[in-house]
């Protein structure tokens, strides 16, 4: 569909980065290393591809200056190769932008506001009181509650659903399934039962943020569930009510996050970790993969939980000696003082 | 939106609290203690928030009577604050009533028995010989599938998927994105390929339940995946077919309940476990966030797996000593006997 | 619903089965060991429901041979009564046909092509040059984006997104929530703020796949995400962008797998495990509940990680001391020293 070309000397231009070659390459799309013919761009940015290199057939790479050397090909230099490459990719894969409009069979209450450039798609339902801004986009299926604002240019891709007082700033992408606004999971036990705590507060979401499929963000108990700016969730996380999330934070997929905890800026989560409930997160804090966090973090770094994998029957035998732990450091105790 | 107002006298008389101070003062919304203004009403549950008690300028203060001691302020005493707050809190934040009727953009099956008093919001879809009960309301874009019932005075928030053969018993509320009665996941293997065992149950969800948003609920093989009633679980919890879960059990985000499991009543399950298939869990165990059941539990009381969180380099070294812990442990035995 | 009968002798020889006892036993339908009447069929296939068999009033009972010997009743011999049941029972509850056509509520892009003999549901939506094979059904409310194709006998339930360029083959059941084809999570950060790597890739999805109910699955980045023939996924798995899949393998609810990484054929991945990126594991590997993988694996067979359930109090001791295990392992080496 996309017909546009570049050549090697007008992405060099465009995008700051020092050009070695043909700067008449024509460039019409992007590829990896190892599928890319003459007329398409590729990038180096990981060590474990540089073999992929010298047998690649792009017309184009984007490297490093350090991987450079020696190269007769036609090269764009970059600081930052993923940068480069991720901002001339998008020249190949635009933004939709909106189709001003609501569709026939979407369904708009009376009482919302819909600006005159916002689209909303085919079969999407928008609430009482609820502000969709300019360049906005509904899409098909999704269905916008009460009291919800959507910033200027976000777009919800299809079928997300904004329960009520969800607030969106500008810029914000939420992907397909995405639960944004459903009540917290507040509960008190009263003679035997289960009675429901109220969820008044609403959510959130600081400009520029993305939201993955199926992820859910719970509104606030009382007061609201804060992702700052530049917020970035991947598929399927969790977030409960009252959690903060501090901007450029960024969780990778099925990360869950229990009520009323704070984290910081800058902060990578790694995928399924857990987050237990009202503890607080300093900035730049790495939790790996499947990690549990059980207490407050106030240091930058990396941290991480759990077990290497074993096969299972070596793994067995660990597990079972796990049980008896503390029976063996205590014995270890009594032959260091036995041995004195 | 909500304008009525209560004066402290009249929510110590309507839930059973004794008044201290001015029964005069004027409560018109709920907030937390470091929020609330002089027309709001807050509550002290948590000791750790003791100490925004005396700076509160809440006009209204739900305690408990060992925490109501030297305070010049208008206290709401009772035995559990939270439940009181949570009591008063309902009065602010009103259950929706159903808007009977069903919307002109709904699809119902000919079939389909919808009671009048029930509502069928836009977009929803209600198929062959399901029955709505008085007071139902099936929100926005919700597709209900065939045999399915819901009871008297249900709420299906938005975009819930009953697929076939659910059965919600009355007052239970389901968030949006869950599936209920899709498929359980029943295959054979046989000559080298998997052969779909077909799900003949149903779901069976008892009164006054509630289940999160993404949550999924399998239907049975043969027989019924089964709630008790006041089940509540949270959003993307996955409930494999024939699983049955007891009374008043408590799940928190991101379980994992594999096949034909029995949970008790009065459990309470921490966010992000797992309970493996074919087991029984008796009543009022209570998991720990992210642990795994592997095998039936049949005392009551708190059980954890995994290992506490630790900055990675320290936890590298403690990982590579796990792989080698038993050889570990026969050394110290090989030495305690060499000593003897 | 249904009505058709079968004789038990019908019944042998349409499966190849042997037959023992009466061949004119009527079986009207499928019913578990214990609930069974005397015109229901039953099967006897783990060992440990044996003691079923004797008190069962199942009209027939589907067994192995070695399992048969001494019972007065009518028999199936069978060498996997699993496999020969789910086969019976499919005759009970047979796959749904497509009723062909478009329902007047959907919304279907002038440029995509419906073949007659598909089915588009009611307020589904299929979207700019998507292609819809013959005896395909798209279910109620589900949305299909761009460039997507579904292939002849696919079912998609119902609230199924495919979101762009997702390909799926023959016969692909997709149960309701499942999103795939949604962007990649690639990010690269950039003078302080996430910037958006363009994902793309597609999604292939071989024929005979199940994707379970909420399970999402990415378009990759720059190729495809590819699911092989005969893939099954239960509910709530994430795959990442540009995963790999080999054709039979079978994954529990909740598997969470990065970016990048190539699965081989015939694995059985467990229930809540998680795969990290960039990594390869090759044919026949079994993953347990809840392990994680951090590196690639060349070795068939079964692996593990994680420790085992205890009481909270002896869990706390054994993970305290878990923090000090390479200290405990080095006092360990020293007393061994010390003693020669």
């Amino acid at each position: 569909m996309q017909s546009t070309t570049y050549t090697a000397a007008a992405l060099a231009e465009r995008f700051g980065l020092s050009l070695r070659g043909d700067g008449d390459a024509v460039v019409e799309s992007v590829a990896t290393l190892a599928g890319a013919g003459p007329r398409q761009l590729s990038f180096l940015s990981n060590p474990r591809y540089r073999s992929q290199l010298a047998d690649s057939t792009a017309g184009v790479v984007v490297v490093r200056g350090e991987d450079a050397g020696g190269l007769e090909r036609t090269l764009l230099v970059a600081r930052d190769p993923y940068v480069a490459f991720a901002k001339i990719a998008a020249l190949f894969d635009p933004v939709p932008a909106a189709n001003p409009g609501v569709h026939p069979s979407a369904v708009v209450d009376g009482s919302a506001v819909v600006d005159p450039g916002a689209e909303i798609g085919p079969l999407a339902c928008v609430g009482a009181r609820s502000r969709i801004g300019p360049g906005a986009i509904v899409g098909p299926g999704c269905v916008i509650g009460e009291d919800c604002t959507i910033g200027a240019g976000s777009r919800l891709v299809a079928r997300v659903t904004l329960v009520r007082r969800v607030r969106l700033g500008e810029r914000v992408l939420v992907h397909p399934g995405a639960v944004l606004g459903a009540d917290g999971f507040g509960l008190a036990m009263d003679a035997g039962r289960w009675i429901k705590v109220p969820q008044q507060g609403g959510v959130v979401v600081g400009d520029d943020c993305e939201i993955g499929a199926n992820t859910t963000i719970d509104r606030g108990a009382i007061e609201d569930t804060v992702l700052g700016e530049d917020v970035r969730l991947d598929n399927q996380i969790q977030i409960a009510h009252n959690v903060r999330i501090g901007a450029h934070t960024a969780m990778a997929g099925c990360v869950a996050v229990a009520g009323s905890t704070t984290i910081g800026r800058y902060c990578l989560i790694g995928g399924a970790a857990g987050i237990v409930g009202h503890i607080s997160i300093c900035d730049r804090v790495t939790i790996t993969a499947m990690a549990l966090v059980t207490a407050s973090i106030d240091a930058p770094g990396e941290y991480s939980s759990g077990t290497p994998l074993m096969d299972n029957r070596s793994w067995r035998r660990s597990a079972a000696r796990f049980r008896q732990l503390d029976a063996l450091a205590r014995q270890v105790q009594a032959l260091g003082k036995e041995k004195t």
